[in-house]
Order: C-alpha cells, then sequence, then structure tokens
C-alpha cells in the first residue's frame, strides 16, 4: 500500500488549477512542482490549499539554502510536505527538517543528483528527515535514467522512513515500484500526458492502494 | 574593477520594491533572491523589470533540474542573469546555458555545496557557463565559512568567465574580494542591514569599481 502524488508541472496558474481539480479526487497527494511555484508563489499554494482540503499538499521547494526560512512561510500557508536537497549543506537540511516539526508537517529530503546516496539517507534520517525521495529528474530521466536501482538502495537500508519515488513512474510500472518499498509514488507525465488524466490517475491510485 | 550586485532577500512582495528603489541607482545588478522568487513567483520580476531599467537583473532560480525549461520564462520577462546549481546534473547546466544563449543573456553556475568546486568549474566553463558564482550560503555563514579560498581556487584557474563572490561580503572586505579576481560582488546584508542602505550600497560600489 502506497500513497499516490500528482506531480503539477505546468507553468500557467489556471492551467495549473484546472489540472489539480480533475485529478484531486483520485490521488492522495498534490504536488506543485518546482518551476510552477517559481513561477506563480505562494499565492498558488493558498489557492490549491482552499480547494482541496481532502489532499495533502507537497510544495517541491528543492531548498539549497536557508531551510527554515525559506520553508517556513510554505509550512504556514499550509503546505503537508516541503523538498529539501540532499545536496544542499547539512545545516540547510536540518532547517527545513526542524521548520517541518514546529507546524506538525513533514521534510522531504530530494537525493537528486547526491553521489553517495546510501550514506547521505543514513545521515537525514538519524538527523529525523520524514520522507526520503528517490528521484530522477527530469533531464536524467532525458538521458535515459531510472530510479529503481537507487530505490532498492534505499529501502535496503531498513531506516523507517516514509520513501517516495519519482522519476518517470506509470501504470504500468507502479506495482513494481510499491513491491519495491516506494510508500509514495509519484506520477506526473503519466496522468497530465493521458487522453483521460482523471482515469490515468485513478487506475495509478488503484494499483498503489493494493497490496 | 568588479560589478556591485545587491541580494533581495525579503519575502515581501513590497518591502523588495521598496528596497530596490533605494539601492538600484547605487549598485549594477539587483538580485531576486531564492525565497523571494518562489515566494513572489515571475511577477515581481515583470515589476522589478520594468522600474528599472537601468539595473541587471539577476534571478536566483538556484536550478536543479529541468534546466531549459525552468529558466526560459525568467529570460523571456527581462533577466539578464538565472543561476543553475553546480550541484545539477549537467543536462540540467547545458539546459540552462543553452537558454541563456537564445535569449542573448547569461547562466550563472553556483558553486555552493559542490564537492570538487576545480574539477566542476573547469567542465561548466568548457560548456560555457557565462558566470561562475562562488557562493557560501547563508546556513554555512551561520557555521563560520567564508568564499575567500574557494574565490582563490576559481580564479587561479584563469578561465576567463565571470566570477561572482556571494557569502558575508561587506565594506571592509569588498576590496580584498575585487582583488581577488572577482568581477560580480554581492551584498545582501551589508546594505539592507545598514542604518542607511543607500549610503552603504554607494560606498561598497565605489570600492568595486575602483582600480
Amino acid at each position: 500500500m502506497a500513497l499516490t502524488q500528482m506531480a503539477l508541472d505546468s507553468l500557467d496558474f489556471d492551467a495549473t488549477v484546472a489540472l489539480a481539480t480533475t485529478v484531486a479526487p483520485h490521488v492522495d497527494i498534490l504536488e506543485i512542482g518546482t518551476p510552477c511555484i517559481k513561477h506563480n508563489g505562494i499565492k498558488l499554494l493558498e489557492t490549491l490549499r482552499a480547494k482541496f482540503p481532502n489532499n495533502k499538499i507537497l510544495v517541491d521547494l528543492k531548498t539549497m539554502d536557508a531551510g527554515f526560512y525559506e520553508a517556513e512561510p510554505f509550512y504556514k500557508a499550509g503546505a503537508d510536505i516541503c523538498t529539501v536537497l540532499g545536496c544542499a549543506d547539512i545545516g540547510t537540511i536540518k532547517g527545513v527538517i526542524d521548520v517541518a516539526n514546529k507546524y506538525g508537517k513533514k521534510a522531504q529530503v530530494d537525493l537528486i543528483n547526491v553521489a553517495d546516496k546510501k550514506a547521505r539517507t543514513q545521515e537525514v534520517a538519524k538527523l529525523g528527515a520524514h520522507i526520503i525521495g528517490v528521484h530522477t529528474g527530469l533531464d536524467q530521466q532525458a538521458a535515459g535514467q531510472t530510479p529503481f536501482a537507487d530505490l532498492g538502495l534505499v529501502a535496503s537500508l531498513g531506516l523507517g522512513v516514509d520513501i517516495s519515488v519519482a522519476g518517470g513512474v506509470k501504470a504500468g510500472t507502479t506495482a513494481q515500484v510499491r513491491d519495491a518499498g516506494a510508500t509514495i509514488i509519484v506520477a506526473g507525465a503519466a496522468i497530465y500526458g493521458a487522453a483521460d488524466p482523471a482515469a490515468s490517475a485513478a487506475e495509478i491510485t488503484a494499483i498503489a492502494h493494493a497490496a
């Protein structure tokens, strides 16, 4: 059993709200993607928070510095999860974990491009990170990479933290990702690129929630 | 001779515009800080672009993925420089350089938390990066670090690219940073924390422009 998360990767404010409206009943978590939050600012979070009380919301801040300062207003505005880069200084990661705890919310450490994923995962889990994000970026996917090997590595550590997996997951690979230990499964293009995004989201969620 | 850059680190839209109005005549480049752009979105860039035609504007995107896609709208809206993380995948860095070139603008690679700064600097300079950002983050400054050693390393490579230095620079250290090879000197707290921010900006710029 894993939760599903829909990545809202558009830049347009209204298109993002419209897509969220279509898929919100069929996924657990709505994700405001990094380009989307930089483009639209916190007002988009406030809008989604008000419109979708039944979904968790993740803001993919990918924070690299000033952890506490940058993330605090987003938790305050209703984000359930914010992300911080695993590549960041450990003080930055601690800042986001601290401010998540202050608001009773969660911090996700994104392993994108981290060189020693095992060491960093163990370090941030010890520090209290709530979620480890196994993440093959869009530019890495374009170069043919997938998140499966990294998921196996992180799951094998048995740290008892949530594990989120992002990077080209689709209906056909959801069961594999779930069974490999993911507790949050992120889909983006597989949903918004589908002829029927709501049906695609429902299909992926049904597989994620099973077993 | 170096240019000066003022880091706008507030989250508040109106306070940011007000501070920019005070310091714009006294610095070369206005920087929209990372927390500030995530909070306010591209509308802040559009506002500053319209109000300050005589300043260059840097948007500190600290891009980590989807380089071309994330940075393009900011260049389109008038940013002269966008930043991409040196920790990012090389495809992401290339994406920001490519889109900067598409608009006749500049891409800055931020060395914050890069493990092998020498190798990465040589690699991205070869790729066409316009500016190398030597950057001691706020969380690293709080732990007592400074950018001086890294500046010496990057300047010694003699790559013929611009070198921007950020990390607690103030009037008392501006000459040292300039003489060590910085071509862009960033000040934040030294200006906005001063009793007279305009006078502080003018003082730092006078030193940066000298020699």
